[in-house]
């Protein structure tokens, strides 16, 4: 069982007690003593187990990892990779290589042939293909073998801790196509004297198997994890071909991975740079999006500037001209996070986007009017004038309707030109919200108040 | 197979292919069929069979469910429910209960007295609580019993439907104490004449049970699932007795909800209202959020009020302001945005959270410095003077910090108040950053300028 929270000020505590700790417990208590001392860390670092390693090695942040492939001697990265799953050797090759390419080359050229091939295949897949995501290592077994030979098999298997997390059967003929996959728990009850033949037969369409493509989106396979409740699903690939199995603990981080990267991508935030030790890397990956809104910021100034004499006669106009805006680019960020959201989760598609603008247009509407009495009165009763309260009502319904009909047609957009929605859509959106605010407003005041 | 994207304009040929179809498909197909006619989705929902009903209706949008609660029989949906396990038995009685109390006594009358105990058991648990996601339907056996005895009757709940998506067997004591949970793959391989209580003897610790409590916060619980790679766990209450499981397909919904509401948060947006199919309770639900940031935003145009006479005096000033409240006003979304996800992750922790401010506070004053000098000279040359480069300088200095200094403060302090650091973090970020922007400028203008 796993111990949370094991501060350990002392490496050698946390030695003595690596083989009752999970990988992941033992990342974050080396992540705690790196803060104190490097030195520390690697001390224990390479004194871990071979059998361990790899798993920490996969569970410390990036910026540990990298260091941790830099300190550590090419036989204990061998070792550690050569325990690995296919997936886990080919993502930790594929990054050593990127800091050593020698020293990948001298890993891998330390593994074993088999593992070498897999992992040749598994780098031919773009990084959000299924087979990217796949792990080579699975049950299967063939039509006329019983089901006991199988187990026999899968008894070695585990035996070498060659297969883990195993959870069906996969049957393919002779050309690995695969043609049925069996949940454990149908198998466990039947005769294992039986051919897989035999039951497949028995059981007609039962068995039939569920499975996604190699060079599938791993987004698409994710919604189909959540949409049919699936826990493992197999991956084939040319002809039918069995691949490897993607299970439901990758699928859990790809889902999280989305969900952080979208809420970044809205706040103008760049996910892949952000677990950087580096904070001027960070900080210069966030002014990117501050340089992008610097110019429409300044764009919307320029409008302001078209009625730099208006405002000279009018100072309350400079005193309620950011309220229009700002109730503009709330209303369109609360249309624009709804819209993502909801692209991304499948519940909006590009066929009946426009019930979905409509929808958000009515929103907007009803709740610009709203405000449009309520800011009216407000600015009526502040300034005294009663025009003035007109003139911003009148502004707070064009702005509040374009703040939903923008925040709704940005994102389908974007969508529609094959762009991720989230990307930009904020900076596109408040770019809108604010010229429309600044310029609706103070144009109806120069034509009516003035 | 499931058929994905299957429109049926014609109901009768949705019903004749049912057999095939996967329950979320038909829920699909249902929406798309009440768009054209609510006629025909209830014909279509009163003829599915039994035995699918309940899983069809458990997908449907919450606003379709709920017709479909008014429109079907009580013999039909007690059917529907009785062919369902525990933690979806009592998610529909509960639903059902807040739209008609006196049908739902009626359908839980028409359950057999085991499923009303446990429904009886599982309303006592908290929304949040992990007892509220656990299915009580298990595969679970005596210490002293051989792996065949179980084995048996497992074979006899999956033929009577009882028992599904298996992937563990729990051993307990007379106490229903939970003492081992053994993977399918493990007990696979062992002597089916053997007892529990040997292989777990020959195994020391191998079978030692992972388990969640009860009463723990479902969000700790997926938070494990991620961490330890979870397919199912199981949950035991007062004095170790096991109650239930939780399967790797509930928690990834756990996460989907959670990233919905954090975005949906962070933008002023009610999750829970957003499916509501009267558009007037969405506007009026997102017009909560938009009326506090009225008052946030009238708040900052008092702030600019006090400078009147120095706007009048030096209109440039009105054109600018709007560029320092929005820089700040971005930075502090993008800081917002990295802390609510990392201490929603677990990566921020409370008593690390100095880590994260200085962090935060070091990337705000690199851009802001960096966007001071850029914004500065833009000053400069726009309006020729050198002094008013100066002002938005060191205006734009000030706000970034603060942006960055209360963005990283303010979800630590929500959180340290047990609020979700979420909720309303955007609108007390923009008020200082509007608040300190428009000052920050308009008072150093006033002394430096005039």
């Amino acid at each position: 069982m796993p111990q949370e929270d094991l501060i350990i000020k002392d490496p050698n505590k946390l030695l003595e007690e690596i083989e009752s700790l999970h990988p992941s417990d033992i990342a974050k208590s080396l992540k705690k003593i790196e803060k104190e001392s490097q030195e520390d860390f690697f001390y224990v670092l390479k004194k871990l187990p071979d059998e361990i390693l790899g798993e920490v090695l996969l569970e410390l942040p990036d910026y540990l990892r990298e260091d941790a492939y830099e300190e550590l001697s090419i036989e204990q990265l061998t070792e550690a990779v050569d325990e690995l799953d296919s997936d886990d050797q080919t993502d930790i090759i594929q990054e050593i290589e990127e800091l050593n390419e020698e020293k990948a080359r001298e890993i891998y050229d330390g593994l074993d042939e088999v593992d070498q091939k897999e992992i040749e295949w598994l780098k031919k897949y773009e990084e959000d293909e299924a087979g990217a995501y796949m792990q080579t290592e699975l049950f299967s077994a063939k039509a006329y073998e019983t089901i006991k030979e199988s187990i026999e098999r899968l008894k070695e298997a585990k035996k070498d801790h060659e297969l883990e997390n195993i959870q069906q059967v996969y049957i393919i003929d002779e050309d690995k196509k695969l043609i049925a996959s069996i949940l454990l728990e149908d198998l466990i009850i039947f005769d294992f004297n039986d051919t897989y033949e035999k039951v497949i037969n028995e059981n007609e369409n039962k068995f039939k198997p569920f499975y996604v493509d190699d060079d599938e989106d791993i987004d698409e396979v994710a919604k189909k994890f959540e949409k049919y409740d699936l826990n493992v699903v197999p991956v084939v690939g040319y002809q039918g071909m069995l691949m490897g199995r993607i299970t439901s603990d990758d699928i859990i981080d790809v889902i999280e991975k989305n969900a952080t990267e979208q809420m970044y991508q809205m706040a103008g935030v760049d996910e892949e740079h952000e677990g950087n030790d580096d904070l001027i890397t960070i900080a210069k990956k966030r002014a990117m999006w501050l340089f992008i809104n610097l110019g429409t910021a300044i764009l919307a100034s320029i409008v302001i500037g078209l009625f730099d004499e208006t405002i000279q006669a009018y100072v309350a106009l400079a005193i309620l001209m950011p309220i229009v805006a700002s109730m503009g680019g709330n209303a369109g960020t609360q249309t624009l996070a709804v819209m993502v959201r909801q692209i991304a989760m499948g519940d909006i598609e590009l066929e009946h986007s426009k019930d979905a603008i409509k929808k958000e247009v009515f929103i907007s509407l009803f709740n610009g009017l709203l405000f449009a009495i309520i800011m009216g009165v407000i600015a009526w009763l502040w300034f005294d004038t009663k025009l003035l309260g007109i003139v911003i009502g009148i502004s707070m319904i064009i702005n509040l309707f374009s703040a939903g009909f923008f925040g709704a047609s940005i994102p389908l957009v974007l969508k529609k030109l094959d762009i991720d929605p989230a990307i930009g859509s904020t900076v596109l959106l408040t770019t809108v919200t604010d010229i429309v605010g600044f310029f609706s407003f103070l144009m109806l005041a120069k034509v009516i108040l003035l």
